[in-house]
């Protein structure tokens, strides 16, 4: 399951995401700091470690809030909720952050019409969500030719709603949605963007681990910074 | 060559993603327009006949300039320019407008601003270009299996820079970009993204023209409005 992903294990540092994710967050010191999709805490216990002024974390599996309070800062609040039915108080908030837990959402402009109204004005949601070239395959997967040249072969783009495959355990539901849906939903609850990308891994993480390479070849993820 | 293209020798109507890409277009009455690659000027005569003020068309082409002069509203300008070296006077335009030509532009982050000082405050930029899932692969073409089920493997696409293809003639570069750096090469240059679309035909469309159902297995183009 989850808990034995690299990204469970080490955290942040596990996540070769991250310090793309993290540029890309404003100043997080004295800020208040809503986490959707915290998982394990390793977000809210870095912002809290950063100087945040509260940091709320939810997360709908009840085994990984346990995971998250259990190896907490007191001060980290952790509340169970499916982001799915997710209600915020107004303007409560300087930073929303989510990793890797929106393309498990059906009713996304619902919850950053959520999000939106729940940030001050100026606040910032900065997300990564898995990228729709990744999920869009109705057989997602490498093919591999006879020198070892891998693709990735896309199909069924256009076909937007759930995907369901059996990545740690079975029968997981996601949601595909095209990059123009999401940035859309996006501008439509009223955020502004500030910074699309798609993460691409650097030099000096491909030296240190020669198998993200393949990560040159596709998209895997996509980052996003809009404000209020 | 390209005057044999049904979107050529039809026009607008021969180019399937135009209804969309008109849906993003604001007011063209009374308003001053920039074309930008208006090839044969089908566009610039489409904008005239709705009443736009004024309509300069640019085009690095000089035969296709000559047909677009050749066939055209005695009103409308045409200009030729490399895209590349654009200059535009200040606040000049209310719309500027481009279809499929920015995949040809190198350094699109400059063009986005010359654009965006060219338009008046409020103006709108709104374009089409090659999505980068079509343009990224080494090899880009269809793969179909053995019971005809078509897929588009993608590669290279954090390989940025140009691809040179034999479409239409030998040699044509263009120059690949992701969606990332597009959007914010745009909102570097000081525009506002009010809508990103991935051309996607309607039901209708592929009723009428069955070839096109495979633009739902894969991006072809992306369609994008920012306002300065």
């Amino acid at each position: 399951g989850y808990s034995s992903l690299v990204r469970s294990v080490e955290g942040l540092a596990g996540a070769p995401e991250w310090p793309a994710l993290r540029a890309m967050l404003p100043e997080v010191k004295g800020r208040r700091i809503v986490d959707l999709g915290c998982g394990f805490g390793w977000f809210c216990r870095w912002a809290w470690e950063q100087g945040a002024a509260s940091v709320l974390g939810f997360d709908v599996s009840q085994k990984m809030l346990e995971r998250a309070v259990a190896s907490s800062d007191m001060a980290i609040e952790y509340r169970r909720a499916d982001l799915e039915e997710l209600n915020l108080p107004a303007a409560a908030y300087d930073l929303a952050y989510s990793s890797l837990a929106l393309h498990y959402v059906n009713d996304v402009g619902r919850l950053f019409s959520a999000i939106h109204q729940a940030l001050a004005p100026g606040g910032r949601l900065v997300f990564s969500t898995e990228h729709p070239v990744l999920m869009a395959p109705s057989k997602p997967g490498w093919s591999i030719d006879a020198e070892g040249k891998r693709t990735w072969p896309i199909d069924c783009y256009f076909i937007e709603g759930p995907r369901t495959t059996d990545w740690l355990s079975e029968g997981v539901v996601k949601y595909h949605r095209t990059i123009g849906t999401t940035l859309n939903a996006l501008i439509a609850a009223g955020f502004t963007l500030n910074h699309v990308e798609e993460f691409c891994p650097t030099p000096e993480q491909i030296a240190a681990k020669p198998e993200l390479a393949e990560e040159l070849e596709r998209p895997m993820f996509l980052l996003v910074s809009a404000s209020r």
